[in-house]
């Protein structure tokens, strides 16, 4: 016996990365286990599996190094495929990381040429991502950043990496895209250390812009959870920054390699908060999932993993309501002075005048209010285990 | 045969914690080791060894509740002390976390009453801090956070935290007091997951405060470790960002409890990066070290590893200047196209439009230049190995 | 709409530590925030949850030291306690941690004295252990170990490990005590490196013995995560090796402080594989928790938390029960080749002589084979999840 | 001023895989930065650096899947190199990560097939070892693992790898061979858990081989500190087993991906005292290397990083030598009480009948006994520093 397990549709705004369903499976220690997949098949599969966009890095669309005949002739069959499986291009991205040349970073390298190659590879692709109807503009500076201390200066880097979004922006706002940015922040691998290695660092590098207003973050659950973080408290406060233009939902165990499994596996208790997070604090963008299949599967084991990422939002999804839902659980939100919380510190007018002068409780007294935290938390492991629904 | 060892004075502006070396080696496991250490007592050996200053929480000077007269008799002599040895109160901070009133926060507690309590235990050390000469007043939110996910309603929670800075930062102004605050991050412990988790955490929620000119933060070497983070990139961005107000230095072995070792001991690599930073970066406020004697110590281990903290800190601080000074490290600077990285990636007038035309250097020539960041690495190694000076 | 949520029965052979339920929630920056428990009391409330049996460290139940006359009153009172709530006891242990006499450990103190006092006061407390009927005598060595690099002779250290061992051995078999030793593992924490850091690392010394069948271990879930290991694999290492003769269960998020979360909180998705492990490789002994109830919680919360660790362990047994005998995951089972793996590599009476002549199948056929893993998995998150049955 | 850097010659036995100066810039986001390296080369500029010797995987020197004629003219010149250099061959080893048949490991893949074809590469690679002269045969299992919970049955896994171990050694005992195998432990990448993750599992799987004499560990400092263990005492736990029998030096971050960087660079205190461990606990094997250079460098950063670190063993050669003779240490190595650790616990004859009955301190008086180990590790830390020689 078994509840009906939910079936994605467009409506649920999923989408992947074309190099997502197209990871062939090469890691640093084994080449590929899978053959090379036709981007137009991508399409076609990820529709049938009623997913409801796609994005891409301009090289997984265009190899590296295509001329404008070949450039043209690719985009024309991509855009054919969009139109026959009717996907949207939710982002898309630059690839500053493949090729030797960014081996020291894009926007960061210490490399002035490799700089200016950078931007000018970052603004082609702009171009082709609006000409698609991509609204958010990712940027993952997988490779700014340093194994060693001296390599690289971070402030004489950030100067570089502000100068390269603030070129950016004007180049949007001149060109007259809706378009906005999402930094993806990484703590380190490929690099020893990134530049801009939490959802921290990258919203307040953010605020130092010229069109900050255009700029937010494309958090990715892995990458905050290999720094050890809560990805929930880390998608909490990006939304309350007014920051969460985009994510990217997948699956990790804590400090170590980037494992990029499907979404649900790794930390299935943060995924619950992370679904949570995003449902309570209104995240209404599309929903990304940025996998990688084991490379022990087969392309069938990679389609299993990209419908299991959607099935497992949807479950998610539905537990979480549920538990907003549970009468049982609105009690204990009470009891836990949830409530308590969203009412302001400060009475009405009240300022450090009136608050240095007013009569306080004694601490000893509320020291032995219990906060009733451990029963509002079994009860959403309950729904997360599906025994009270 | 030794190099002299540098010894530490007043100039050099190093100050201690009385928590610090009044810490007496209670852990979760174990009751103390060491007896209780008289605060007056602290200044006079912190003097002996060439320090310029102290802070402390409240209550490591007044314990908590203690009435009207006995807080003046203690203010009183703690004074006497300051003046006998000559040592600065170079920041003072609130013990928020100690007392179970605060076992879920101070400024975050979902209770208000705890919240209430709260603010007004840090306005009256700020009076005290005023009245004693402190610049920086330092706000470590140790238990503003939580241990499972419906605890604390993230964005709720930050809003209660802006509520209390914005009303801390009115009546610092009001009271006209010179004095600025410093938010400490820390990853977790004692909670579960701690709000403001990192350096940039912190950096980006001060943007959102009334006063923010008036709040920057106070790193720890050990806290960002803990998160795996790299603790010079962390205190480059802070500086970056003008808000890197004051310090607190220790030692850690990466993800692990906090730790808390003397200068140096920990990560040693880390530690010259550390100095470097500051050093480079400009940092001119006190030196503060934030460090507990292991509980294997008596009182004569707590003052070796005072001292240690200091001579560690001034060795590497040689050793950071002459590797700066090292003409072969100037090259290898150089080779490592460091001075390129200062320089714009636009040239003077340059915008898009003439990015986009320019003339770019071929990506496969770039792509073959090597970094030449393992000969000016290990340039580092051999200063730090004291075999090149 | 709910799932009735099974209750615990003494037949489950559930237990809790004395120390578990009575920790006052005093932490490295906090006071207690609840009362000292009676111990009686504790045993009373237990019983009534459905708990089957108790243990306790020496100090927990008798303070560190009583005299004569207040120890017999004291073993007095808890034997009448546990005849008249039916409790067993099922192992007892010895604090060799809390006191100050142990700040650099017990069986490897450099201090031969405390070595001494060590040995002593685990004798006298075994003796009491074979009274009560105890049938496992718990090793945790939380402070054998260092923060610093000379301090500890690890050879040397091991030498006087397994001196301790030998002795205890030689002392349980002499008194024709029916009593097993079980190690429990932990990498840091009150130490800065602990000895035998991992499950592995402790069945490596064991062997090293003089009545090494005697001498096992207890593996707590935390503790393995604590160092990013896979619990599952551990206690499945455990269990090939014979040695699984105790667990410790709980909940934790990777590296980080000991966090000590009921079981079922922290990594969910491993603790259905903790009980997998147990469940399918036979473990027969009593489910033991190790947990401690946070801080922010009153006496009503820490009841809550045992139960519920109870609680989740019998809705992940019905889990993992299901699991196994779902068809679908029969198959997937199959599909994965886990029976090949049941398969020895070797032909009955084959040797390398044999297979050096024997036809092989082609590599890059075998290359193409998908593994399945994903669809296997993604069922087990299902059963997880509770939407499949 | 500086002092003379020491310069590595074959009497110090440095060796360096094949793979490791060879490694051409690949990681998991980025295309190769160098050009494949000949390696006779390799051997060539080894030997003028001072190297003693080399090692190698199969497929290092041999493309996977050569004709027996490819095979043999590489051989013959890898001979002819080896010869003109005077480079031994310390170890070999087998390479069943790279291609994709072993994607799911080889010693317990679940496909009986691949098991098969496994063994027999191995084999055949031991019989060019043996030719070669080489003395220990390397095994690094990163494929022996899984992603997820079911993928991989620990126990039965476990069963294969000893039949593999077993029959390998039957092999390398009819054949007459004078080698013995060395485990090379790895928590997890490639994998997400990696069987046997720390030199603890290893060296208890070991204890249960057919021929476990003939079977050590060969344990690299990055891997167990992927584990936050502490390297140097796990080196000095195989050592007191009698089972280092080979080691891979090298530099890392604490928990992360796997960064393979020059032996001094990661950690450099932990290296200090895994010299130490290797200098004081008699280790006499080669000094193997086993890094990565980092992706930014050209090949003239690959031979300063292979000379990198033959410097800093040999740096921090002179500086453990010169801290065990230091006078000051000598003392402080007293008052720390090493030698009274070195005292067994026991008297001459003493049983626990006899400690029963001795007269014992008072553990208050021992209590207080400081342990003095904050002195003794600056000690360490100002050598390291080379502030005292």
């Amino acid at each position: 016996m078994s509840k009906p397990i939910p079936e994605p549709t467009p409506a649920d705004k999923f989408s992947f990365g074309l190099w997502t369903v197209a990871y062939p499976g090469r890691d640093p220690f084994g080449d590929p286990t899978r053959a090379e997949m036709d981007p137009v098949h991508a399409l076609e599969r990820l529709a049938d599996l009623g997913a409801y966009g796609v994005n891409f890095h301009d090289d997984d669309l265009i190899p590296f190094g295509s001329d404008d005949a070949s450039r043209a002739r690719i985009v024309e069959r991509w855009k054919k495929g969009l139109a026959d499986t009717g996907l949207a291009v939710t982002t898309a991205t630059t690839n500053l990381f493949t090729h030797p040349v960014f081996k020291d970073g894009g926007f960061t390298a210490n490399d002035r040429d490799v700089r200016r190659f950078a931007l000018r590879k970052v603004m082609r692709n702009i171009d082709l991502a609006a000409e698609l109807g991509a609204e958010v503009y990712v940027c993952w500076g997988g490779r700014e950043g340093a194994e060693s201390g001296a390599a690289k200066d971070v402030a004489t880097a950030l100067d570089r990496y502000r100068e390269a979004f603030n070129l950016l922006g004007e180049f949007v706002h001149d060109r007259g895209y809706d378009l906005r940015f999402a930094i993806e922040p990484k703590p380190n691998e490929p690099r020893g250390d990134i530049l801009l290695p939490t959802i921290g660092h990258a919203l307040a590098f953010i605020e130092t812009l010229d069109r900050s207003e255009n700029v937010g973050v494309n958090p990715e659950v892995g990458h905050e959870e290999m720094a050890g973080m809560n990805a929930a408290h880390g998608y909490a406060q990006a939304l309350w920054h007014g920051k969460l233009f985009h994510i990217d939902l997948n699956g990790q165990h804590g400090p170590r390699y980037d494992q990029d499994l499907r979404f649900g596996a790794g930390n299935a208790r943060g995924a619950f908060w992370v679904v949570d997070a995003l449902e309570t604090g209104g995240y209404d963008g599309p929903v990304h999932f940025d996998f990688k299949t084991p490379r022990t599967e087969d392309e069938d084991g990679v389609w299993v993993a990209a419908a299991a990422c959607m099935t497992n939002y949807l479950v998610l999804r539905d537990k979480v309501r549920a538990f907003r839902a549970d009468p049982e659980v609105q009690d204990a939100l009470v009891a836990a002075r949830l409530p308590e919380l969203a009412r302001p510190t400060l009475d009405e007018g009240e300022g450090w005048r009136e608050l240095e002068q007013a009569e306080l409780a004694d601490p000893e007294e509320l020291a032995v209010r219990g906060a009733a935290f451990e029963h509002l938390d079994q009860l959403a492991l309950e729904h997360l285990y599906g025994v009270r629904e």
